[in-house]
């Protein structure tokens, strides 16, 4: 009953055929191999446009690195207070920038709503020099709270986004999830949309350790080998990002396991929401399930083994504050995560409310 | 043929066994798993003392983190002019340390001379302010042109730098072999003989992409954990990289892997120092060749479809300088570099030599 | 009319007749001249406390150099959401700091409340790998809503820091104007009541570009002098700083400067309280007036020539909000403000109210 | 007898004067007053050319400043060896350019070979990844050891940059005894010649704290606006910087300043080369000297109360290296300098040569 997070599974088979595949021989280092060759133009393919891509190991190296091409020294950058940019990687944006500004908008549900975008925007007036310029906004898909912007949400932001100068990077840690509840084509979701440069995540749905940075816009990418490399993120046998990355698109292996962990998801979102006494302050939209129980529920949840994380109260919309004897919780689904589990957590959760 | 350089190879079977079978079931996410665990109690037994040890994907990462953990923005770095830190990162110590000032010292064969080292500590006074502040040394072992420090060597850098105030990084990104050359135990090369930090290279020598970086003094690693993460090197799936080392360090593995690699380049040296026209500026004493050939020799190797490395005449003394229709190769052999590419390479040469 | 900010005055005569005085004959460069030495006695002298003070022109410099002595890259640094470091310093802050985050605490009329100090201190907890470390905590003395902290609240603020292991910064742009507001002593308002660092500003009351960095404790200084060097803040010939601070603070002449533009302010604050339709959100508790007219009011006053800040809604309570018809200025006043300029001010205020 | 440097003057009667005079009345602040205006105006009219022209009180600002314009964090800056950009800034270029490598050239009496530069450029090719990539050149004018580049040999540096892509920067810390000396235009020694940015010293000759980047392509100084405020070198009262440059350059005030030192230096110069054991390693081509004398000498003006520093061996060609019993001094001049001072120096040297 692992429910901490989508980072607790392990790879899939098939991506981990094609990481020992990829082991035989002799290989050009850094990037030169067939494998990373062949990755790029599956990206390009899936994507319908001709983008440079870039693999490295992490989600935080990915975000960082895309948000140093498009803001300076003194941009700002605007995205979700609860962002993993803004909160959860020790400043990496602020390092790899070289000390450009998060901007952290409040919002519920882990979206930021476009009338707070555009009043951010005006409060970092272009070329009042004490401040800083407004450089990028930064989207998360699915968000922090496992909520989804839509298509058209994305292209309101674009369009703001553009108006003011700013580019646009979507950190798409659960891409895959997202999509896949969308309905959506990668390309729509993206470029179409508006989006400048995509983080998108494999690590969390599939894979051992592989991300790619992808730019719609080739002339954005022009410094981001340095950046790269100078980053300490140019692995030196890049055959194993490659084969990692072809593997986990192909066939449309990637949608298949993110299609896993959201009806996995849906399954257990659907099941907490028939307990009387549980509260759902919004609906799971892709691989996370936000839920607020009794505290025997966590109680017992805890005593069965089962793992997730309180949630303390982000996200919260004033109406959904927790009330005495209740608490917070994320559960977060994996393509790994059996129905076992989900029915598991759904038991327990159900004893502890019928009591002893 | 591939003899450009050791990264040119996969993983051992024994590391890719073991990246395997640490793919199943759920796994506490940034190295709070079993298998890195492990790898730290390995490193701290093979080492013979209770250190903080890292791990991460690349070298660049591993040497530009240590380095910034030993200088302040406003410090000096010493190592040769051929240092990878020097030449081959891309500014990555620059990046890390905030901009510090890393100092090339020039010495024949890859190796800085002590007194060299001496003088140039003199040169930058402690407490003149203009002037960036003594911080570190980094000594590479095996060095760049394949040579080793001895153990009595280190620990004469390590004096003076300990009088200096200076802390002592080894880059042993082909720690291994430099280790079974010398006959020596790891603590002898490392904080018996006055080193603070070492990066292990695991990545050249049978690992998909595993370094370690080793704080033999615990009060150095304080910030390490942020640095890294905020550099985006704490990967998501720990367990990969813990499971990487842990088999790599597992009966000696390593050292058998690295002295295969060695044994190779020992025989291709040996092999070509017989050859009429051929010279050898300085003995192989890891995996690493090097060597002056006809061109009419170099030609040959690149039409069997060997692989290799025009060095330029980076570490030659003047007595070594090329002259006229000579070429200077670096051949690496790795643990899997086969007897009988060594011997093509060979018989191709003598071929090319003896003539039509 | 000028009430733009009081850094459109001038220097004083006294202070002017010290920069010539020192213009004479050789002087040795980079502050070791007898008007820095001098300097850096007297505040020892007047801050009752053997202190390092580092003397330099501008006062984002001091604020950003004093954070960085504070912050590492991965620090948090808290401070009011309004405070010059983190809104009219194009992020230096976070540059000289290589990158630290700076975490703004909303609060009205300026000012943190110490709950909302600690909140975020449990926010930021110490040893959480992917969260900036709490690391310093500004205060602006006076605030950018020209209000004051006492000393009670300074110490409240401070003891929280050294609970949580933070460093207390005090930005004192208008510290003097606190100082003779509040009627405390140089040390009282500092490292009695718990402030690591002082940026003492002189640039605003009546020298020509001249602003120094206290440490209280002279082993927080240890880097200081490189920090200020590399940052290009180390003027060549320093006699000019000395002679500038030294002048400045001789005989309380500081003081008697922040006391004439206090004057003024107070002045100008009861006479507009006075006026039918003027609100005051806060008092004048320095040498800045910040008020709420009618638009006629506004209108009048430019009309007449007065310099001024539109302040937007800045610090200002709900309670406080602005009405229909009504604008939120700010006036400063300087050492060289006049009677008459208030008067001046009251009368076309009180004209406009009149109507025509 | 005060010739350790030219930073040891103060202000000359004149720019004092003009300083004094804008002491009067309010002023715009942060150089949006007239007096910075019209320095503006006046660099554009000297150096006939719509420049972009920014004041600020140091020339390790000035420098770093200009260099982190032209260089990206992975950029080389060649310079020569012993610039002052390399070697007395404590590292103000890789902070501001946020980690930039600087390629120290070597050469003798001061001056890059053009050949070494070319060669310096083969050796980091544009587009290898892990190197960093070729960005400025930055001459000194005059340079550390007092002489100068040519105009042609300017315009042979520069052709080969712009070939390369590689932006020219100009450290004109004593751009003005460079001028007067060659007989140039600002012009001719400064675009005309290929410079894209000029630092143009004030500082050390005749300003209080003053110096000028300046940008011969509008284009290039875009960010320029935000790095100097970042930097906290935007300075509050802006007009002293303005009044200080204008009248400075105020009817060829600071060439008439320039042209005084370098008298001095000349005639010290020629007195020191008529004495007898004295050897002069290069001339003196603006207003330095450096000068190897006997042991005897040195003690003899030391004893004098002659301020100067021993050079080391700086700048030394082979042939010129110091025998027993000699050591290398460097003389400054500036524009306070006096012919009883130049006489008192040379009267002692030949006292001493004498003997008793």
């Amino acid at each position: 009953m692992n429910f901490a997070s989508d980072n607790a599974a392990g790879a899939s088979e098939k991506v981990m055929a094609a990481v020992l595949a990829a082991n035989a021989g002799a290989a050009m280092p850094y990037g030169a191999d067939p494998w990373t060759a062949a990755a790029e133009k599956a990206l390009c393919e899936i994507f319908e446009r001709d983008c440079a891509a870039f693999l490295l190991p992490t989600g935080t190296a990915a975000n960082a690195l895309a948000l140093a091409s498009l803001a300076p020294p003194w941009g700002a950058v605007f995205c979700h207070h609860d962002a993993h940019v803004m909160d959860d990687e020790c400043g990496a944006p602020e390092f790899f920038t070289a000390g450009a500004k998060l901007i952290g908008l409040e919002g519920d549900a882990g979206k930021i709503a476009p009338g707070d975008f555009a009043r951010a925007l005006r409060a970092f007036p272009r070329g009042v020099v004490k401040q800083a310029q407004p450089a990028a906004l930064s989207l998360t898909q699915a968000t922090e709270s496992g909520t989804l912007y839509s298509i058209a949400e994305i292209s309101e932001f674009s369009e703001l986004a553009r108006a003011a100068g700013v580019g646009v990077h979507m950190d798409g840690a659960r891409f895959a999830n997202a999509l896949v509840s969308l309905g959506a084509s990668p390309a729509e979701m993206t470029w179409k949309a508006g989006v400048d440069i995509l983080s998108l995540g494999a690590s969390k749905n599939g894979t051992l350790a592989c991300e790619a940075v992808i730019f719609f816009d080739r002339a954005r990418a022009a410094d981001f080998a340095f950046r790269r490399k100078r980053a300490g993120h140019t692995l030196s046998k890049g055959r194993y990002l490659g084969a990692q990355m072809t593997a986990w698109l192909d066939g449309g292996h990637w949608l298949d396991l993110a299609r896993a962990a959201n009806e996995s998801a849906a399954r257990l979102d659907s099941g907490l929401a028939a307990l009387p006494g549980v509260r759902l302050p919004w609906g799971c939209e892709a691989n996370e399930v936000f839920v607020i129980v009794p505290r025997v529920v966590e109680a017992a949840l805890k005593a069965a083994g089962a793992t997730y994380y309180d949630w303390g109260g982000r996200g919260l919309a004033p109406r959904d504050y927790l009330r005495p004897g209740e608490v917070f919780l994320r559960l977060v689904a994996s393509f790994a995560t059996t129905r076992a589990e989900v029915d598991q957590v759904l038991g327990v959760a159900r004893a502890a409310l019928a009591g002893p």
